[in-house]
């Protein structure tokens, strides 16, 4: 059994010794790139994690868990694009450092190779890519809701919980189902984790959206307050207007109105309006719903505990990054 | 046993009863627009008549000549948002009639589905996966190279024949090859068809580059010479360029370095250079040549000749359009 840090140092190792031997260099140095700028490879330890329940040569499945990143690396390689990301985590986003060309076709290439690693590995293998190909499928419709949602103003509290179930959720909820399927686990635990991702996955969505809003900048190392800069109809910003009195509503109206205003001075009179109406502690309050929720999924999943609980500590603890 | 018009009738009616039950109708219904729009199904057609070699229930393996169909449109959409090409068979490309986000979003949404589709039918899976991925990823490479070589002016004969290898021909060895991996054909004809499809490829868009110059336009009903106005590094131009006296090379260099200048001018020229040098002739022996060398390929693979002589006769005549 190993810790979620052995294993992510595990995903990290994999992906450094990764030997894209093609050619030309300059399709796949964009990938490597894109690859090598880390993060907390979440879905993939997750997915290992998932394996290690019921199996301990996790080192037999390194392949699928770099499936898995290199999916979801693709997928912010080409939503950076389309949304004209400058940066990611830090580094510049592919299409800044070559250019909109090279995003699209090095992010293509990179779905298909994740597509490549994913079938080194036979076990189960039908299962696995219905639920890869589904999942994938999820994510594209995810991302255009989310596309949708930037120019309507009457989204509603459900289809935004839809959109990042759909654009975060399932990945992380497929990732642990594809650990689950290589481990040759019972169909009833499969389901059980893939709804404890799901879960997992909406609460640690809306506490991203939380963290732009009280998180701390020291802690980040980025601006926060990017989603009121932009108005983005978060679960905050809808419940907002929800809520909102005629005075509070007419003040949220006027700053998501002005086309031109002073980043901070917004940032500032919006927190005022949320934190009047409870909204901080609203969405509090959701993710907390959400995390137990999950956990009633992973308490049905029919495993010694003591192999639980690595799994249980390391979703606390992603949820655990609030300051 | 189909002829290859009874077999393109079913590609189109199956695309045409695609269902895809699949919301947002958004991202869905770009997806729908490239798949009608047609074409001649060259790739899904090959991969049902390498099928239908050896067997005749065709229909039943419909869902991987969709999926084949799906991916070669899936190109064919983020290959002309690279190129910033306005039309498509005479149609707004999708990046024109929406937007390139659109055309991002919903290409991989086709490569996915292609996937999916080529999963439903489990026959020799695993090999039938693997020559897709490879074959992907080499299409991918091939539109790199490309990309290089345009902005590149040493670009050799043979470099030119392997980014056209790996842009076109090998979707054509592909499909022919997943065809008779479906029929469950012996291996040593599954690679002939892989190597006949191949030069297929080769001498198909050496044909086409030959068209653009010696095509006619009531025909093709698109405006030729396209090539030459760009400056494309074809067959063509590289070896005008290796056989070009002084003269000749001067005039050859004068007319591509040109910024400004009249379209029909520079065709003009170009062509009555090519003509000089024999250029076309040279090019119609390479076709020929390539040609000749898939026959011996098909010649070898282990069926009746009433059979092979309805894939003959195809590929001959896509090779005839000539005039």
């Amino acid at each position: 059994m190993f810790t979620s840090k052995q294993i992510f140092e595990k995903v990290n190792c994999a992906v450094e010794n990764l030997s894209l031997l093609r050619e030309p260099q300059s399709l796949y140095e964009p990938i490597r790139y894109a690859l090598s700028i880390g993060g907390k490879r979440v879905r993939s330890v997750l997915m290992l994690m998932g394996y290690n329940l019921y199996r301990d040569d996790v080192d037999s499945v390194l392949s699928s868990a770099l499936a898995i990143e290199t999916y979801h690396n693709y997928t912010l390689l080409h939503d950076d694009l389309m949304d004209e990301s400058d940066l990611r985590r830090g580094f510049p986003t592919v299409h800044r450092r070559w250019n909109a060309n090279k995003a699209i076709l090095s992010g293509d290439s990179m779905l298909v190779l994740a597509f490549q690693m994913l079938q080194q590995n036979k076990k189960n293998l039908n299962d696995v890519l219905d639920c890869f190909t589904e999942t994938a499928l999820e994510i594209g419709e995810g991302q255009e809701y989310d596309m949708m949602y930037e120019i309507r103003d009457d989204v509603t509290e459900t289809e935004y919980i839809e959109m990042i179930r759909l654009k975060t959720s399932v990945l992380l909820a497929c990732s642990l189902k594809i650990g689950a399927l290589l481990a040759d686990a019972p169909l009833e635990d499969i389901e059980n984790l893939y709804h404890f991702g799901e879960k997992i996955g909406l609460a640690y969505q809306l506490q991203d959206d939380w963290l732009d809003v009280y998180g701390d900048e020291r802690v980040f190392r980025k601006n926060l307050g990017g989603d009121i800069v932009s108005n983005k109809k978060t679960y905050m910003l809808i419940n907002a207007f929800l809520r909102a009195d005629v005075r509070q509503r007419k003040e949220l109206q006027y700053w998501c109105s002005l086309r031109e205003f002073d980043r901070h001075d917004k940032i500032t009179a919006v927190t005022r309006l949320y934190d009047e109406m409870g909204i901080g502690k609203m969405s509090e309050n959701k993710i907390n719903d959400y995390f137990c929720q999950a956990q009633k999924y992973l308490d049905a999943v029919n495993v010694d505990d003591d192999r639980k609980n690595m799994l249980r500590q390391y979703t606390a603890e992603l949820m655990n990054r609030k300051y």
